[in-house]
């Protein structure tokens, strides 16, 4: 199948720099955002066209990049693909929600891809983000394609919900190394130890992470934190991969935890904070502060 | 102050290439090991001196590289060095050591630095250890000349027993990204996600880490895990970062509950055991394995 | 509303005993079980009478007490209730499944009440089970004629759900209190403390409970674990209490844990187990035994 | 050996009432405390004696009740007691604290007990306290009828330091007791359920608690939390248990995480809070009020 027609539905943050990738390979890509002027002004920016909802999806293949599933399922609902069209969800969504429209588009003839991203805006800028992807490997097969545009890799993990399960523990895992790399730093500063000189170290050693490496010095240790990924949405993820494991019955005790501390901050921290101002719960029961 | 011998007092695997390095910077390398006859081998295959103990710590720098500081502290007790020479202790120690040497040797007139490395056998092999260096820092002037042989990076990080605290954190922050990485892996092998495609993209997204890159491949989805670091060391170091935030009423909970599954490994499991071993009881509870 | 004719459906350890007492109250008492031959022996022995599924659900008031809520749905689907009844549900059930049954059986003029039961069989035999009970209060005001033959105590909790939720609660809380106490005891262990007289101290002292007093001896340190109560039941009433937290987001770091612990004991140890029997976990961790 | 003089040393909560029992048994009872006036008036009080450190020593029972185990010792090197006599302990002090002192004082002829006390201020009013006893079995027997004016239970539990040990596993299961049973109330709030009727129900089940029927109801579900016992002196004993754990090498994960959440508490609330106000800092995380 030649795909002659793409569009983007949802051009927020990460959605706005994926679709301006997009006219690279396709000269028909259509973009539509709730906010419509949104849509107009990517259209004068990047030669895209601004169109309606329903133009939209009949596209060839029809991205979304919304918040949250329900919103994705929302949008499906109120006005489905055509038949012979795929669908390429890049929201961070819920594995049953992927299983759930795969499904139900598939009696429609469309195929449903849960390909959720990481590497932040900078990466979305860049063309080079990580898309993770699930559902039917020969829809995935016709649709890289398009992808491709801004992808600086495309990996294929299984069936339909396999992308967002792998996003979901993606980012719990962030999660965690950010909050024990805190742990450790307060330990250390109650030692009266150079925190800079440490992370140095640890940088240098195997303890080291994205989030010792990206992070951490930038965010924490400046005492910024700056907002660019909310922390009501990285415990959104967290709590996605802890439903996950209670449906499987997975054994997950440190992420369990993690997932409760996170939830804990983003519960009793002003709205929006960054992620990363989560350890500010934990600066408060240590009565220091990491710097 | 010119160095014009130096001595290293434990050939173990770390200490064998470390001390083959200093015949590069000085003609006065003396070497000792309790089991001699190790010693009198280094001393053949690298221009060191196989020397008595009391030999030794007639040298102007002493290294020391021993499992665990206790036996450092027999060591000095047994053997104290000559007065205005420095005592630098590679081994993975005790703060609360280092600080009670330090006092005690500096009666002496010597003074002690606690200087963990990492970067394992082949860090130790090639020369480009991380080294934390806790303690006084005219000392550590003096005596860098001497560490940087064996050395990537010397960083000096705190009075004494800030070395060994950062090294303890470092190593239970390595404890926790390995069994928070496998507690992920359980979750996704439960959903049929194909684990080496699901690394792949946490190796390339936001919560990749030392241990995601270099060990979960090889070690644990491989089922091979190699004997290179035993289980029970890991655990002893683990312990040394949570006895020192107990000591300091440090709250750190993933780290302290990582703390106890890593002791509920290391008391469960045969004895010697690789690290990345501890998540086989991770595997027993999800009753699954991680390939 | 005059009570005519109760039935009785699900005549496990625990509903043989409870519907035994409702001919002290009713003249038409019908039980029905999916081994019939159980229905009749109640009969025989009890002066009730064995029914039809069919005829079971046009009783005045339907009890119900089966392992799951999935099999209550499952017989309210094969057999709904006649209009004007009450369902009293004694499972150990799911809120969701109780707000979902309580709605569709309003569709049809029935109330449904969540009123699950503990204490165990004796409380049964002895007709003196705490009955906790969420729905319609007036419906309870009416069925709790029906309830009092086999309660010591009728208590009304909340909107339907709520019953379960208080159930769920309790348990989880049984299993905190029986593992905490578990872990104490290792540590007194370790330390040679003589750990009945341990027992006996905090039973008269500030950390003693219902586990404490009634199980303990009887159980662990007696390393007997008679099965009375099913390990894998019990971790799952500890899922209901954890997913019911996820779905409000509220934070319950111990509990969550424990939900862990038990889901690993239950995942680890041969089925069926009884429940105290989790402890062997803790003490394999330990390479203990508490007795 | 008849016991003709007792003394007592530390008149606080505790102390005072356990001394006044004494004079019921002895005619020679002298007491001491830092701030003299207070032994003055207990003497007035209760017909004891008034006296200086070093003839309180001098008895032939001694007893101590103080904050930590650091100021016993400071008292039996400033003061050390005459050959012969016994020591008993009744501070909630630490196991290693009582094994030195026992060793120490065994050189001078004298015996130590460790011999902490249960039963708050009410039971030593009235004279019901639980003593759980550590050390040489027959000076408890010469001891106990010292201890028995104050005691509704005298238990010897093992070896020197097996009362302290005992003591501070009964405190931190009542943490345990206390804060679990408040995550599980935050958990059936969130589901609107009746929180006094939800307790009853506890109460009358497998999930209850000394916690659950002498202070929730009373302390948090009033939502007035009088101070009687401080939460930084809980906090202490759960480190006393949990250091305990760890010189051991026993792993007791959810012991170990509910000391790290005493002592977030601990750290984050203003000085002096009672005990039970630990589930402000829940409360705080879950944004509700267990009322």
């Amino acid at each position: 199948m030649a795909i002659e027609s793409v569009a983007f539905i949802g051009l927020g943050a990460m959605g706005w720099h994926m679709a301006a990738h997009l006219p690279k390979a396709f000269s028909d890509v259509r973009v539509w955002n709730r906010t419509f002027s949104k849509a107009e002004q990517h259209a004068q920016l990047f030669s895209t066209t601004a169109v309606s909802l329903q133009q939209a999806v009949q596209a060839d293949v029809i991205f979304s990049c919304l918040p949250t599933s329900q919103q994705v399922e929302d949008i499906i609902a109120q006005a489905p693909p055509k038949a012979g069209s795929i669908w390429v969800d890049c929201t961070s969504g819920e594995p049953q929600s992927a299983q759930k429209l795969a499904q139900s588009l598939k009696a429609r003839q469309v195929a449903y891809l849960d390909a959720p991203v990481s590497g932040q805006t900078i990466g979305a800028e860049n063309g080079t983000l990580t898309v993770m992807v699930g559902g039917d490997a020969e829809a995935l097969a016709i649709a890289s394609v398009a992808i491709q545009p801004f992808a600086g890799m495309i990996e294929y993990v299984g069936q339909s919900g396999a992308g967002f399960a792998v996003k979901a523990v993606n980012n719990i895992l962030m999660a965690v190394n950010l909050w024990s790399l805190a742990e450790g730093m307060c330990n250390l500063k109650a030692q009266a130890v150079d925190l800079n000189a440490a992370l140095k170290c640890i940088n240098a050693s195997s303890g080291q992470s994205g989030i010792s490496h990206n992070i951490f010095a930038q965010r924490v240790l400046s005492q910024e934190f700056p907002l660019t990924f909310a922390l009501n949405l990285l415990a959104k993820d967290a709590k996605i991969a802890t439903d996950l494991a209670s449906d499987s019955n997975t054994v997950m005790p440190v992420l369990q935890l993690t997932q409760q501390l996170l939830r804990s901050a983003s519960n009793s921290l002003p709205q929006p904070s960054d992620f990363s101002s989560a350890v500010k719960l934990l600066e408060q029961w240590n009565q220091t502060q990491l710097n």
